[in-house]
């Protein structure tokens, strides 16, 4: 099917059958999905946080709000994003992909000199606005990549962000939490499954020049 | 192909051929599938514009710092936000999504007033951060579906947004942009079309619970 049929068949699921579980090998493809995003400057400024865990999903619950599909899901990921930009992240990063290229370490050096002097100067605050944005372009393709392998998913905002820091200990790996994604499979009696997909219509969407 | 094998194939082009048009049913599907996309609360804080115009396209340079991409692209496509929440527009989706599943008007009405009452005390900026995520999800899938046509693309978040908001007169829209997109095919002399794709490994991407 296309990305198109997918993305019509898929919507934001409200109940899952908790007996039923996402096998590891669509796991990894969802997650790889993500991993593959673009992201400004190649940075790859997010990591996927993959929770399995029952008691764990159970203590989402309350961070999210008290909805039930964070233990009914089969699995929670979680996009969490770089708290901050260092000069250590930006360099990590660019030496490993000149090394994986073969070509000498340094050889974007005037460009990682550009982005540290954009982003060094500003707070954590407005380097995590620009961080967290990263992390919904993977958000994006990892529920492209669950359409795909028919694993219905839920995009969730609604939760305590720094609780789930908390929960995840995130903080010590330089993170925040972003956006959590269940995944699993529909229970039947989904009251929003049988309703139509609403979209602004394409005149409305769509401005031409 | 399937999804991943798209996003490996895709890379950021840096040089278009000008003289190759991406075709209008190939246009139209990669704005489908931005429409398509999953938002908070369904509320699709976002439009997208699409420039084919190559007056406009070349005036596009200079704001985007100097990417001649812009001009050789066939087309760009540019995101752009809510520049803030509003509680007519919150009401003017769910009339119409309510309208659309023959469900009476105010159905939701306990939903949108806890969204009225999240966002209309924030400050426009503060509305603006979270409206701008939610047009990063369709950007995704916009890039996975131009890389399913086989349509190069090239993601953008350097220009100055102010001086395309004016040239775009987005202001007068409610919209502020956020990222473009041009699209096209590259050319043969693109620089990093042969370089090796490389993003952080699994083991370092992924964090499991």
């Amino acid at each position: 099917m296309s990305l198109l049929e997918n993305l019509n068949w898929r919507y934001a699921t409200k109940k899952y059958d908790p007996t039923r579980k996402v096998a590891q090998e669509d796991v990894d493809k969802i997650v790889e999905a993500a991993r593959l995003a673009p992201t400004s400057s190649g940075l790859q400024q997010f990591r996927v946080i993959v929770v399995s865990n029952q008691e764990l999903k159970e203590k989402m619950v309350p961070i999210a709000w008290g909805q039930e599909i964070m233990a009914e899901a089969s699995h929670v990921l979680v996009f969490a994003a770089w708290d901050r930009y260092t000069e250590e992240r930006i360099d990590k990063i660019y030496d490993y992909t000149t090394d994986e290229r073969g070509l000498p370490r340094g050889r974007f050096g005037s460009y990682t000199d550009k982005l540290k002097a954009a982003y060094l100067p500003q707070t954590a605050e407005e380097n995590f606005v620009h961080t967290a944005r990263q992390a919904y372009i993977a958000f994006g393709l990892a529920i492209a990549q669950a359409a795909e392998l028919k694993v219905d998913c839920t995009p969730v905002e609604g939760f305590t962000t720094e609780e789930l820091d908390e929960l995840l200990d995130l903080k010590s790996k330089g993170l925040k939490s972003v956006t959590m994604l269940p995944i699993g499979y529909r229970d039947n009696e989904d009251w929003l499954a049988p309703m139509k997909k609403v979209r602004n219509p394409k005149e409305e969407f769509v401005i031409e020049y």
